[in-house]
């Protein structure tokens, strides 16, 4: 993957879109063009951090080779804004043929480069009904 | 909550330590200086998203409110700089005398203010062993 294989997004709000379009249509060439190199960061709900941009976009193939391609609604809930750095929080609603609708909270962080917005992080968690599992209870 | 009463902390670091030992000492007087005001983002593992400094403040306190002061090494796994922000990758590692250990994933941002930086997000997720419940098996 070289820079000129990147996608050219003019905003953050392009993006999310491509993330979001990639995701549902479980594409991972355009998942490999949209993510930044470098130390990039992506946490799928339950599992452990994955950083760099190879095995980002591997664990995104493993995803997709194993899915259903899954129908995601999803709604903006809060933007931190800078000229370098965008920071999304978005309500994801998932769900496949197969099961329940799930709702995701995702933390997206997109950076400026040179020929665009490009995301360099995806940290989802499940929100669970009842949260009586924590740690300090 | 003034900003006069805000924490003045030099730098990120300064801010994420301060974070933990507030954590740990179950301290909401000092998270309250800790964290900017406006449309800040908080999400405990497993819970909703919580959006602006009154009620992520209240949120804290009522966790502290309802624990036993937890352990918590922490490890900083990646770093993304920029002048205005600063957003960590921490792996927690949390326990309390009743409960055994858990590993929790936290992105952490700060934010460069006038008088310093300060806490805009906590995005907190429980590592699980198996993650056999996601939504696109």
């Amino acid at each position: 993957m070289t820079n000129s294989s990147k996608l050219k997004l003019k905003t953050p709000d392009e993006a999310e879109t491509v993330f979001y379009e990639a995701f549902m249509h479980c594409d991972d060439k355009v998942m490999a063009a949209l993510w930044a190199d470098g130390d990039v960061v992506c946490i799928q709900p339950g599992s452990r951090a994955i950083v760099g941009h190879q095995v980002v976009v591997r664990s995104w193939t493993h995803i997709f080779h194993n899915a259903h391609p899954p129908q995601i609604t999803y709604t903006v809930r809060n933007r931190i804004i800078t000229d370098e750095l965008v920071i999304s929080l978005v309500i994801e609603e998932v769900s496949t043929d197969r099961d329940q609708a799930a709702q995701v909270l995702a933390t997206n962080i997109y950076r400026k480069f040179e020929n665009g917005w490009l995301m360099i992080e995806h940290h989802g968690s499940l929100v669970e009904s009842y949260n009586q599992n924590y740690t300090i209870q």
